[in-house]
C-alpha cells in the first residue's frame, strides 16, 4: 500500500493559527511518507453571480476533483451577511454526516476515562434550514425541517460506520415525545434502518437523558446519531469530556467519497504566528482523512506518534500543560514516526 | 415567623415511588413544624368539555386558591393522543420560568466539585410549541415560537433572581447564530433587561460552547437562562454533574406567585412501594418551595438535615450508595432536626 501514486488532497489552512498547524500536519506527513499531494486553497466567501455568497472557483475546482479536504480553523465572518464559512462548505458539497470520534487520550487528565465514542450528526436540515419570519411584531419562528431522505441517509451512514469501524451499537437521540412529527419521522427511519443491520444493537434515548448519562458514564456509549442541532451540542460536549476541541477531530462526509476533514476550534488570534499553536486537532482530523482514503497504515503510524507523545508528556504545547513550541511538538511526532521504521 | 397561620399547599403525590416521597416529604415537614397544611389533589387528565385534555376541577380548584404546589413524579401517559402531564400543568397555570439550582452535594461522590449554578428555562414557547407539519410527503417542519413578552419575561425572572440570591452573573444561552432571529430575539432581550441590573456581570454564550465549558469547568458558571428546549437539555446534563435527577430540585414559577415544585425523576415502577425510595429530590423542591414561601428558616433547618445526613453516609437509601431505607433515611432526617431545637 506503500507503493501507490500520490493522491491530492485540497488543503485549506485557514486563519490565525490555521498556517501553522497546517505546516506541523505537512510535516509529520511527510515523516511517515504519507502520498499524498497536497493542493493549498483558499474558501473565503466571495459574490458570484446573482449576489450569493460562494467559495472561490480555484477552491471549488480543486475540491470537485481531488474530493479529499483538509481545513484549519476560519475566522469567524463579520461583515453582515455574510455566510458562516462551515455552513457554506457543509452546503456546497453537501457533506451530509458530521462525524467526531472522541476518545480518552492516555496521559491528557480529564474527569473522565476511557470515553471511547463517536457521535455522528445530521448536517444539512433540522435547525438549521435557515428558514425564519415574524409572524407579527414580537413574534419570531424558526422553522426546522426534516426530511426522509436526510434521516434515512444519515441513519444509513451511522449502521454502516458502525459495521465498518467494530462497533457494537448505536442511539438515536431525539426528542420525539415533544416534536412528534419531526423528531418522529428522523426516529421511525433510524428504526427502518436497524432492521437491516441486526449484527448492531439499536437504543433510542431522549436528548436530555443523554446528556445526562453522558456526564454520569459516557463508558455507556457507543455510536450516537441525531439531527443536525442535537449534534451540534452532544459532539461539543463529547468533546469536553476528553479535553476540549484542542485534541478533538471531525469529519464532514458527503456522498460518492467527498469528505472535509477540519479541527473545530478556533483561530486564537492572540498566539497566531507565535510557534505556541496545538496541531493536534488538525493531526487527528488527518488521521481520519488517511483512513478515509484507505491509507490505515499511515493513519495508524501518526496516531501512535502522537499519543505516545502525549502520553510521554515530556514535550507539550502548553494548553497540553508543558512548555514546548509548536515546531518542537512536531518535531517529536516526527522523530518518533521515524524511529518506527 | 413560626407563629403564623397555616398555609395550604396542593400535594400531588404522583405515581409509582409518588406516594412514598411525599409521605416522607410530610413527616420531614411535621418534624421540623413547619406551618402547612396539605391539600392532595389527583392531577391525572381528564377530557373535558370539546374534547379538550385538562387537570380535573378539583385539583385545578386547590391549585388556583392555594397557588402552590408540591408534586411527584407522574408516569409517562400511554394513551394516544394523552398529554404530557408535566406539559398541561405548566401550561394551565403558566409556570413560565423552571428553575434548577444545581450545588454539589458534600459527601456525594462525582466527577465534579464546587458546582454552584442556576439553570432558568423559559417554559412555555420555542420548540414546545407543539405546532408541526407536513409539507409535502417525506418533508415535515417542526415551528420554534419565540416571542418579545415571553423573552423579557424569563429574562427579567432571571436577573430578579440572581439579585434576591446574592449572584454574581448571568449567562444567556443561545444558537443566535444559525437561529438568528428567533434566538436573536431572545438574546436582545437578554441584552436590554441586562442594562436594568447593573449590579449583575452578564454573558451570553452559544449552547454548544456552554456544554463543551460545562464539562471542563463547571464552576466557571453562577445562573444561566435560555429558551425551552436548551433548558431542557442543559438543566438535566447540570443535574447529571451533581449525582442525578434523584437529588436535584426544580421549581416551575408563574406570576402572582403561583408555582410548582417539583422532584423531576421517574416514577421508578420497579421498586414502588418497596420502602426503597430516596425522596432527596422531592424534599429539596420542597426546600425550595418554604423559600419561594417566604419560610427560609423551615427551608435551611431541613436542607442542612438533609445535606448533613448525606454527609454523615450512615443512613442512605440504596441509589445513594447505602443500604437503609427509605423510611430510616426519612427518620434519620427528622432526627437531625429534632435535635436542632
Ligand atoms: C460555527 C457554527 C456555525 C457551527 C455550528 O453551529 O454548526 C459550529 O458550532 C460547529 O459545530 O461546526
Ligand atoms: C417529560 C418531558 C415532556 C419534559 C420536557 O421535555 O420538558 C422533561 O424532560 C422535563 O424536563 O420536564
Amino acid at each position: 500500500s506503500f507503493s501507490r501514486g500520490l493522491q491530492t488532497v485540497t488543503l485549506i489552512p485557514g486563519d490565525g493559527i490555521g498556517p501553522e498547524i497546517s505546516t506541523a500536519v505537512m510535516k509529520i506527513f511527510e515523516a511517515a511518507k504519507a502520498p499524498i499531494s497536497w493542493e493549498e486553497r483558499n474558501v473565503t466567501a466571495i459574490k458570484g453571480p446573482g449576489g450569493r455568497w460562494m467559495i472561490p472557483p480555484d477552491a471549488k475546482e480543486s475540491m470537485d476533483k481531488s474530493k479529499i479536504g483538509l481545513k484549519g480553523p476560519l475566522k469567524t465572518p463579520i461583515a453582515a451577511g455574510h455566510p458562516s464559512m462551515n455552513l457554506l462548505l457543509r452546503k456546497t458539497f453537501d457533506l451530509y454526516a458530521n462525524v467526531r470520534p472522541c476518545i480518552s487520550i492516555e496521559g491528557y487528565k480529564t474527569p473522565y476515562t476511557d470515553v471511547d465514542l463517536v457521535t455522528i450528526r445530521e448536517n444539512t436540515e433540522g435547525e438549521y434550514s435557515g428558514i425564519e419570519h415574524v409572524i407579527v411584531d414580537g413574534v419570531v419562528q424558526s422553522i426546522k425541517l426534516i426530511t426522509e431522505n436526510a434521516s434515512r441517509r444519515i441513519a444509513e451512514y451511522a449502521f454502516e460506520y458502525a459495521r465498518n469501524n467494530q462497533r457494537n451499537s448505536v442511539t438515536a437521540v431525539h426528542k420525539a415525545n415533544i416534536m412528534r412529527m419531526s423528531d418522529g419521522l428522523f426516529l421511525r427511519k433510524c428504526r427502518e434502518v436497524a432492521e437491516n443491520y441486526k449484527d448492531i444493537k439499536f437504543t433510542e434515548m431522549y436528548l436530555d437523558t443523554v446528556c445526562l448519562n453522558m456526564v454520569q458514564d459516557p463508558t455507556q456509549f457507543d455510536v450516537l446519531v441525531m439531527p443536525n442541532l442535537y449534534g451540534d451540542i452532544l459532539s461539543d460536549l463529547c468533546a469536553g469530556l476528553i479535553g476540549g476541541l484542542g485534541v478533538t477531530p471531525s469529519g464532514n462526509i458527503g456522498a460518492n467519497g467527498v469528505a472535509i476533514f477540519e479541527s473545530v476550534h478556533g483561530t486564537a488570534p492572540d498566539i497566531a504566528g507565535l510557534d505556541m499553536a496545538n496541531p493536534t486537532a488538525l493531526l487527528l482530523s488527518a488521521v481520519m482523512m488517511l483512513r478515509h482514503m484507505g491509507l490505515h497504515d499511515h493513519g495508524n503510524k501518526i496516531q501512535t506518534a502522537c499519543f505516545d507523545t502525549i502520553r510521554d508528556k515530556k514535550v507539550l504545547t502548553k494548553d497540553l500543560g508543558g512548555n514546548s513550541k509548536c515546531s518542537e511538538f512536531t518535531a517529536e511526532i516526527c522523530r518518533r514516526i521515524q524511529d518506527m521504521d
